[in-house]
């Protein structure tokens, strides 16, 4: 696998894209996206856990089921969320609009809405926005995409990958937004991932579906989980590899690079949560059960007051032990080692479930890195999990709280 | 029932207290606390969930099953949590010392710790502390007690009732501790409640666990649940009322007492939440189960996103309405109808799970005061729950985040 650190989309064979400035946000940025496959897709989602569901995901969730997927549109602004039975109408016409201007069927286009809940998404903009973008779409558009998507992000998160199969070039790109409303199970996070290989709608949405698990499900930047939430996957079969339709070689070759674009994207997203200085990976090692890693790692980043220690490049090991306590995860407390490690070095806090001397100074020193691993060895068992998240700063009070009247 | 707003212990009879500066904290401020009653006296405990547990809940899950408690013995500055084979030996050690300079057997002594993780408690300390306290507690040194248990709480959380039971005084008064790693299931919270009420200890146990459901249980300052939890009652029967041996009339009336004080105290726990500016109360009424009524509210107070709106008095009822989503209970979305109140009034935001137009200044004055209720009502069946917690501020950020080498 070879990672190429390039735009979004941007030698997937058969994409094109496009992002404006439609009009959504009020900030003169752009907020339309439009995601196209010149040839018929197959395509898989995961979405929201909430049980508010947007206009859009209500939507998908049918749309998705067709055999051919060939365009996604994504407008940031207003998340076309409780906004009832308009709302959903709203979201057909959209998918109407589209299709009308790409000569596709509706059902053949898949759409997403980021930004305030509640609010109804202006459809003259919408119109216009279709009208202009539908006819803007290139093979080199797809950063403009990446950044129409953005609401909070401070930048555009693209990963673009390059496999071999059955001496192919294949290609996977994906895009995300993320920021705030981030964790488990989906969150406010938008994640389109493209490719040209030629794989089954069975092997495709068994890929995804499985990649989401040690991916976008273990990040966390607040805890809280969007009504938006959407992870698309699109695949043209453009590279003319075998086509994959069944957990042969190949498959696997291709979900290890599914795998690092997504791994990649929730990284990205964790270390660009609201207000965050630094990106926090959590290893869980040696448990019980897989479970157990799951649960200990999500704890320990979700935590707030880890998060505000790590802000404060403070070692306080106890926040962290104290977290694994009450993540319902199995562990025999009496065993459990801690380190902190970064750039800086590493450094055992704890030890057999015990506090040990260590020199909190240096151990201070490694945490004022940028990327941080807590590395928490439960010597219980064979099980392990990473989990990522940030640290939870003023400026994560500033960004949600600044509503003044 | 009434409401008597004075010391803690002050009035319930047979007990005394004292609250001294043993030289625990670096702050020099009162730091050791000791609760005693002067005859034998049932107790009933609650002990965190955390799966690392301090070595005082070790101890205590021992001594609480003893038929006489007579005293209570509370550090404040090290939380003797993590500390192994030592800290447990420790914690037997100082109930021994307590013990024997009130004639008591050690388990008839019950211990609680709060402070930092995985620090021992200084035994020379703890010692001479011990002897000074022992000589100084009277029946008016229930305030000193309450405020030697406080760490980063700014103010001592006191309550005292008066009920008649046959025809005698029944007096119950509690104190607590909060301020940070504050969740359901116990969070770095002490409470103390003592009553002269005569109650045989499976009736107070039994009172115990349902009144702490309905109180500790559904409050949330940061999600965190500590190592240290505990709720502890003595009851000593001084008051002379026939004994409570079922759950007769006068069961009922003691319940109602204790739920009284517990409600009290969980919410003078959450306005005091380490940097908070506000009380929050959420009420969601008309829920199909008790559970999803409680899962739903504890969702709400636990957001970190609903809790900066709050801080920033933004009437951002989206926020709201993706917590109860996400919150695991069940209700139809379609039905949903939100209200803000204080006493500045109450507003409609949103109404059968759309969005409404209603005045956001308005809205926004109505969450500017300091005891704010989110009424969400579900209209779906007809249990309900209550949950308390506060805003997130820069100053919890400040608090937890102040470490810097």
């Amino acid at each position: 696998m070879n990672v190429i650190d390039t735009n979004f989309i941007n030698g997937v064979k058969g994409f094109k894209a496009a992002g404006i400035i439609a009009g959504f946000k009020k900030s003169n940025k752009k907020d339309l996206a439009l995601i196209y496959s010149e040839k018929p897709a197959v395509s898989a989602g995961v979405f929201t856990t909430n049980k508010v569901k947007a206009a859009c995901v209500t939507l998908n969730m049918e749309n998705i089921k067709n055999s051919n997927t060939q365009a996604i549109i994504v407008n940031s602004g207003q998340a076309n969320a409780c906004t009832g039975q308009k709302g959903y109408e709203d979201a057909k016409k959209i998918t109407e609009m589209v299709a009308g201007k790409l000569g596709l069927k509706p059902e053949e286009v898949l759409e997403a809405s980021t930004g305030v809940i509640g609010v109804s998404i202006p459809m003259d903009v919408m119109e216009n926005g279709i009208n202009e973008i539908t006819g803007l779409i290139s093979e080199d558009g797809g950063k403009d995409a990446a950044q129409a998507i953005m609401t909070t992000d401070t930048v555009s998160k693209e990963v673009t990958v390059e496999i071999n199969l059955g001496g192919k070039k294949v290609t996977l790109s994906g895009a995300a937004k993320g920021s705030g409303m981030i964790k488990p199970n989906m969150a406010t996070m938008l994640s389109f991932v493209v490719t040209d290989a030629n794989i089954s709608k069975e092997m495709l949405d068994k890929a995804l579906k499985s990649s989401i698990k040690d991916s976008y499900n273990m990040i966390s930047v607040d805890g809280d989980v969007s009504t938006n939430d959407m992870v698309l996957a699109l695949a043209n079969g453009t590279a003319e590899n075998p086509l994959i339709s069944e957990e042969n070689e190949d498959y696997k070759i291709f979900k290890e690079a599914l795998d690092y674009v997504n791994v990649e994207l929730s990284k990205k997203i964790s270390r660009d949560g609201e207000g965050a200085t630094k990106l926090v990976e959590v290893q869980v090692v040696n448990a019980v059960t897989e479970e157990s890693a799951r649960l200990c790692a999500m704890s320990v980043v979700s935590s707030n007051l880890v998060k505000a220690a790590l802000f404060g490049s403070d070692p306080n090991w106890g926040r962290v032990i104290c977290a694994i306590g009450y993540s319902g995860g199995d562990f025999d407390p009496n065993k459990v080692d801690l380190s902190f490690k970064s750039s800086k070095g590493e450094m055992l806090v704890f030890k057999d479930g015990m506090n040990i001397e260590f020199d909190e100074v240096k151990a201070s020193d490694i945490l004022k890195e940028e990327y941080i691993i807590i590395y928490i060895n439960l010597k219980d068992g064979e099980y392990s999990a990473k989990a990522w998240g940030c640290d939870l700063t003023y400026k994560y009070v500033e960004i949600n709280g600044e509503y003044r009247t």
